[in-house]
Order: C-alpha cells, then structure tokens, then sequence
C-alpha cells in the first residue's frame, strides 16, 4: 500500500476539530548557538501531550458507527495508550488499553482518568500481543496499534504537514524515531510538500535499532534498550521501516547526557516542558552544528508528557 | 506624580522594538476544573525571561545619549538584575549590579552572561543602598529601582495592557505582588482600558506585607520574609502602595503547599515552566474557586527562571 497526499490531506480534515494545531515556536538564542534557524513543532502542547492523538484520532472516526460502537484497544506503554483512551472518550465509546506493568506511573494515571480500561501486562511483545488478543476476542474491539498501521502512520503525517504550511522556506527536517509511525508520517509529508528537503532521524544509543535496521535492510531489534527517552524504546515495522528508507538521509544516535544536556537548554531557553523522547531530535542538531550550519531546520518537539519525579535527577548536575 | 495612559502608551511604543509580545494561553482543563475561562499573559516566555524587562527597558530608553554612556546600575537578587544586564547590552552601555550574596546562582550566571559587572553585598537591605551609591558616585551611572521608580511602574504596565487589548471581555485581572512594581502597573493599565473589571493582587502567606500595607495604609514589612517565591520577598514602596490603594479590590494569600501544586498544574497541563512567583496569582485563583466562577480572568504569569536544582524538591510529593 501507498499513502498518497490526498489521505494526508483528508486524515487532516478528519482530525483537525478534536485537535489541536499546535504553535511552531523560535529561539534567538538557541538559533544563535547552532548558527541556523530553527523551528520547533511544539507538538507537547498537543492534545494529551503528545502527536500520538493524530493517529489515534485519524484511526478512530474511519471505523463504522456498527465498528466503533465495540470500543478500540491496544498495547502501549506511553503516550499511544492516552491516544487511544482519548479519541474512545471523545468519540463516546470504550477504549481498552494493555500497558505493562513497568508503564510510567504518570502516564497510567492519564490513561485511567481519560476512562479508559486498563489491563496489566508483563511488560515484553508477547504478553501484549496475548493480552490484545484476549480483549478482541472478548469484545470485537477494533485494534489500533501504535504505529504498525497505515492510518496511525497517516494521522502522524499531518504533523510535519502544518509546520511546513507554516514555514514552507525550511530545508531540513528532524524528528524522532521510536517504532517510526511518526517519522514514516514525516518522510511521507515532507517528500509529498518540500521534496529537496533533507530529512533526519535521531534516535538514543541506547534504542539504536533504526540506524542497524537502515544499514541492514530489515528490521532489527538491539539486544537491550535502555535510555530516558522512553517513548523510542521500540524497533520499527516492515511498514514504517519500508518507508523511512525511501526518504531518510541519514539517523543520528545521540548519548544520555546529550538528550539531558539538550532537555535542560529547551527548559532554561525556551521555557517550556518537553518529555525526554521529545528533545531527541534537537539533540542531534546540538550535537552535529557543523552538519546543520546555515539551515532552516523544522523539528518536531514530540510531546511533553513528563514523570516530574525523575527531573530533579535528569537536573542534577 | 500622576502615570497618564498616554504615558504607558509612549513607554508601549518605547520598548516594542526591544520586547516580545508574549502570547496569552488558555487550556480547557484548567477552565473546567475552575469553572470560569482563564487567559494567561506569558511573561515566562518574555525577553529576559520575565516582565521586568519591560520597566527596565523603559527606564533606560528615556535616558538621554550623555546619561546613558554612563551607564546604569541596580540591587536586586532576581529578574530585574537580568533585565537592567540585558538592557545595557542592548543599549550598548556598562551595567553595574549590585547582588546579595544569597542570589539564585541561576540568576548569577544570566547577569554575568549578559556582560554585567556584578558587585555581592550581604543580603540586607542597608548594603545594598551603600553597594549601589558607591557605584553611583564613581561611574555617575543611573539608578534604576526594581520597582520604586515611575520609569519603571509604566513599564511594567505594558504587560496588562496588551492582555487587555488581545483580550477586551475580561472582568477579572490577578498579579503577584512582591515590591509592587507589576502590580501597581497593572492597577493602573486595567482601570484605564477596563475601569468595571475586579483588580486582585496575590502573594505568599510568607510574605504578606501587601496585605498589611492595604489594611494599616502605610508601608508594612513582615518580620521575617520565607516563600520559594523568591520574587516576592519584598515589601512595598510609598509609590506603589499609592496606586494599589486606590484600585485594588483584594489581595489574596497562598501557601507554600498551594504555591507547589498550581506550580506542578501549570507544568503538567499546560506544559511551561513558569517560577514559582509566577504562579502565585493564579494559585489565588485555584484556591479561591467560588469567588471566581463564571468570571474571564486575565492572570500574569509573571516570568520562568527556574533555579532547575529545585524542582525535585517541589515536585517530589
């Protein structure tokens, strides 16, 4: 399957009243730091705190009125899990969320008082996946996975799609990789709308599973995945992997205490509350001045939904 | 001395080149759980930092070429030490600033970037006046008050005034006190553009002098001053209890465990950082729920420079 621009331009229209557009925000310091202009795509100011809301949503009001009355599930450990709890609440029907039982405790609570149904996990793919099944079977909900799935990857697009409306003279484009539902999105949008823009993932060392699967070919998975940026903790998919090879120029890994680094100045400078995940694209452009001197980079902040209990630790040095 | 509107209106078109506009919020959740629609002026996202530079800029604009090479000199632990730094640099002359030697090391470093000569005194009142005038009599540099000082009260009037303008249905206004400067220019602003709406002042338990200044008439100190709202441990001069006097309809006070979860509300929900003097006027509005139902409030968020080794400790319940 192809995504073509139209269903990026009609997910937007589908989505765009439960969403909102978020603002793109400048920093004259920050821009004086790297030598080029930046532009942030404050996508933590986004319903639910992060872009997941896109997909879900975009996933959500293409299902039948018969469909959608059986409720959505699915297994998410993050900001997904809200996704779908949210667009089930707002569409008025019922949302069943698997999470590990290793799951942010703030990002719990989130989903429970969006009132979806939470079931516990042991927190690996196969108990998910079990669990998910259990739940269809039970109910006939609709299963919307995280990212492994042309709607969501379609509903991600619309990001990238407003913040080059925007700001239609940048060159450059950077964006997180996790499973890649948001970077599939952005390749897709970004080579639709400014196709001699050069486009960037950034994912932690700790999660380096993009860069190997883009060097090998297929998807790979790293042997641990350890890192602060807990929403990239995830390999790709055939789909998203398919994809971000047509158009990534290339993957930059970026070190725990850079993402730290990186988090603090956007806290310090910008004066604004972004999650770890979301500041790891920025990390790559701080770490790599010289590659992005003299560009007009759009990047997308991802979301904001942050464990306040870890900052003080992320802030200590 | 009476401040004309059309002299807010020349400090306005004064500082425009040298400020940023700052956006005003809202968030749906916050509007729900009060019951009433909140417009937040974000002066977190202000140059600087915070308003202050409004008052300072405009006090150093209206220097004449010969005055200014001069230079300009200040005490103040805080945001106004950054502000008269910046403006200088600006401006293009010396700043000397005189700081307590208990000043935030955050706030330090930000007058020390800017190209400010700093001076420590030890943190009383008497020290700096001494600190201050020596500098005075050596360099011949302006004194510019943080707060006691015309220049600087219609400065610091701006701020209300384009939230008024962005925003004409208000009836409600709330900022923080501390030495009174924002406020009494609030005061001011407000009952020009809006003379029927309800002007609240709001500061900590631990600094209540405003509120004892209202009820004796005269400038009151409290015996000792203790808040994290480090902004705010201040009294009250003659010229700012004036113009409070006249306009305020109350002023609300706030503990420090109401102070620490508006603080942790602002970040999680609205996803800025904002320092805790600047949540202050909206934790009176938080805490006083029915007293402000149904209204449009326009709330001050005064500024956002977090000393970030805090953070946990505020956030750790």
């Amino acid at each position: 399957m192809k995504i073509t621009f139209q269903q990026i331009e009609e997910a937007h229209q589908r989505i765009a009243p439960y969403i909102h557009r978020t603002p793109v925000m400048t920093n004259s310091t920050i821009n004086k730091m790297i030598g080029a202009e930046l532009y942030f795509k404050c996508e933590n100011f986004q319903k639910i705190g992060a872009f997941k809301i896109r997909g879900g949503m975009n996933a959500s009001l293409g299902l039948s009125a018969e469909k959608l009355k059986k409720g959505i599930t699915t297994h998410s450990s993050g900001n997904h899990a809200q996704a779908i709890a949210y667009a089930a609440k707002t569409l008025n029907t019922k949302a069943y969320v698997v999470m590990p039982t290793n799951s942010p405790v703030v990002k719990i609570n989130a989903v429970r008082d969006y009132g979806a149904e939470i079931f516990f996990c042991e927190p690996n793919q196969a108990a998910r996946e079990i669990t998910v099944q259990k739940i269809i079977d039970q109910t006939g909900a609709e299963f919307i996975h995280p990212f492994d799935d042309y709607r969501v990857i379609t509903g991600q697009a619309t990001c990238v799609k407003e913040l080059i409306e925007d700001f239609p003279d940048i060159d450059t484009i950077l964006a997180p990789i996790g499973g890649g539902g948001l970077f599939s999105g952005t390749c897709l949008s970004t080579s639709f709308m400014l196709p001699y823009a050069k486009i960037y993932g950034a994912e932690p060392e700790g999660a380096s599973d993009a860069s190997l699967s883009i060097k090998s070919g297929k998807v790979e998975k790293t042997p641990f995945y350890n890192s602060i940026a807990d929403g990239l903790l995830t390999s790709l998919s055939d789909k998203t992997l398919t994809i971000i090879k047509a158009h990534v120029k290339e993957i930059l890994l970026v070190s725990e205490e850079e993402i730290k680094s990186a988090l603090r100045l956007i806290y310090e400078r910008m004066k604004i509350v972004v999650e770890p995940s979301g500041v790891v694209a920025f990390t790559a452009v701080l770490k790599n001045k010289e590659l992005f001197a003299g560009k007009k980079i759009g990047i997308i902040l991802s979301g904001g939904n942050v464990d306040f209990s870890k900052l003080g630790e992320w802030f200590s040095k």
